[in-house]
């Protein structure tokens, strides 16, 4: 870790997309970076594009973010425990397996959902995590100090944390990111089967169809790894997309018009709801300080219990009490969310105290 | 009709977010055009907007656009022709219905693929229209002559112009535009669900899903009669995609890695190879000429056996012969097709001659 003066000191494993950003976001704020993947060349042109100062392992690194890809991640993580460089943290797709994998409490597993069309350190972008959700895992064995750490550099890069358990992100993730995607995938080929007797029918294809469609032009190289990992998850909300298109199916061949407009105006209203990614910072912002013992899982089960209530925590910090057995957590979160907050707090047996802040 | 030194007049029937659109690109090419609403407060918006030159009917006009619901679409269209309004087009999502109704020589469906977030007069725009597609859908009675003036009205808006049978348009939108927006509700429907219980789902739902759920914040007010007039294809389409996304299942739940990558590589080929809305014009041009009988339907024949071929047709013109009984069919194309479509006439027992332009 880093006295004040030293220049904070950060490692990367897998320099890509993710990976390279990370290294110009980091960069940008100041750290100092080191990295490398398994492709040299790609290595060097990260260090070529600024994403990092040198090319190899720091030991000195205060964190280390591994950005390889999720079907050789579990082996990057403790690779990286193992040689002792810092907190590690990761930006796989699924967190289950992986927590499963690894048990170590250096490790706080992670997942910025943010992405762009373009592949390769090439398309990285220092802005790439401004205003984007960036899900933090912690489990009962992560390091608090470890966890505060992580999240309050990641804070730094511009996104919105959420803490989610490892198993509720990739339910999470199978209905908001992978089961979207293979659905647009089968809709692409749908219609590019229906295209080979009929070419015409893609130029009939308006903004709607191309919005659904444009993630299908994603590499597929990552996918069959994603569907490995969260098989369980995602064939689970297949099973329930199937379903509902039946239940469409029996609605539009029953020309049941009042079911139809139902189902629709709930989806609309749900779509019209959907947070902005530019959500703009609230002004009134309030300081919950929870007492908390200095054990295990404590950090893990107020930040998860935060997501649960989807309320955003803008900043968070322990501070440790003389006597070491005891800590403060200091949450900053929305004012309107203070009492939220210290219900379920009280609920779960803590003892916060919520302030307004300027 | 007009006399050349007359400024075009032509009617709109229902002064939405189409019909206005159609209104303001008219006007801004030199038409005189009248409209009305059975709303009266949005033709009168209409007026004030500069989408019409007048609120009523114009019994001189030369063409009338009917851009009403669905559900009323047939009895507005049988009004217009009744009242003699000129040749009468449509810019309704569902077509063999229409046909099936309006049986009229004077009378060339339509459907413009352009639309926008925007709802109602308030959102029109001229350029609406500018390199979208325009289907129009000629069936053995509709009038060569008809069908020559809506198409070189609705080219002149900018508009690519493809035409295909009733029936055939109605099979493809149910692929590229009706299901997707029903599956896009059906996802939006599903993740809300899951919201319920836990709102943190929306906020880790990524450009992707946003992307593939946009439409389904449209106004749901349209479905129901579009679902009703197009029940058979989008219910056929249901069962092709519910079938397609079982298979998808099951490749997961083997993670047979070979075919998800095969399946997803074929989706991001044909997404990539998904024409642009704003694709150039191209330089180099032909002229196709077709001696053809005066006779029902060759005009029909003709245009969608282009549109079959996936041949853009940039200008058409029906040249009539002296004698009055045959006339000469032009059609400007893509030079570089100019043999696909002369073998395809001379298959049909047409006898065309190509010649490159410019």
């Amino acid at each position: 870790m880093t006295s004040p003066n030293d220049q904070p000191r950060a490692g990367v494993v897998g320099t890509g997309l993710i990976g390279g950003s990370i290294g110009l976001a980091l960069r940008a704020k100041g750290w100092h970076v080191t990295g490398r993947d398994r492709d040299e060349a790609r290595a060097a042109r990260a260090l070529e594009l600024g994403a990092l100062d040198a090319v190899g392992d720091d030991p000195e690194a205060d964190v280390t973010f591994v950005a390889t890809p999720v079907g050789v991640m579990a082996a990057s993580v403790r690779e990286a425990l193992d040689a002792g460089r810092g907190w590690v943290t990761d930006v796989g797709s699924v967190k289950a397996a992986l927590a499963g994998e690894v048990d170590d409490p250096r490790f706080v597993g992670g997942h910025p959902m943010a992405g762009s069309e373009q592949e390769g350190v090439d398309g990285a972008d220092a802005a790439l995590f401004e205003g984007a959700t960036w899900v933090l895992t912690p489990t009962a064995s992560t390091d608090p100090e470890g966890y505060a750490r992580v999240r309050s550099v990641v804070s730094s890069l511009g996104a919105d944390v959420v803490a989610v358990s490892p198993e509720r992100h990739d339910a999470l993730v199978a209905l908001v990111s992978h089961v979207p995607h293979l659905t647009a995938a089968t809709l692409m080929g749908l219609a590019a089967e229906g295209a080979e007797e009929h070419a015409t029918l893609l130029r009939l294809a308006a903004g709607g169809f191309r919005d659904m469609t444009r993630i299908a032009a994603g590499h597929p190289g990552i996918w069959p790894d994603i569907c490995a990992e969260n098989r369980g998850a995602i064939v689970a909300v297949l099973d329930q997309l199937i379903e509902a298109l039946g239940q469409m199916r029996r609605t539009v061949d029953a020309a049941d018009r009042d079911a139809l407009l139902d189902w629709l105006e709930r989806a609309r209203v749900a779509r019209l709801n959907l947070p902005s990614r530019a959500a703009a910072r609230p002004e009134n912002l309030a300081e919950v300080r929870v007492p908390v013992p200095d054990r295990p899982g404590v950090l893990a089960e107020i930040t998860t219990l935060a997501g649960e209530l989807a309320v955003n925590i803008h900043d968070l910090e322990i501070a440790h009490s003389a006597e070491g057995d005891r800590g403060v957590l200091l949450l900053v979160i929305d004012a309107e969310s203070g009492d939220l907050v210290r219900g379920a707090l009280l609920a779960r047996g803590f003892r916060p105290s919520v302030q307004a802040l300027g």
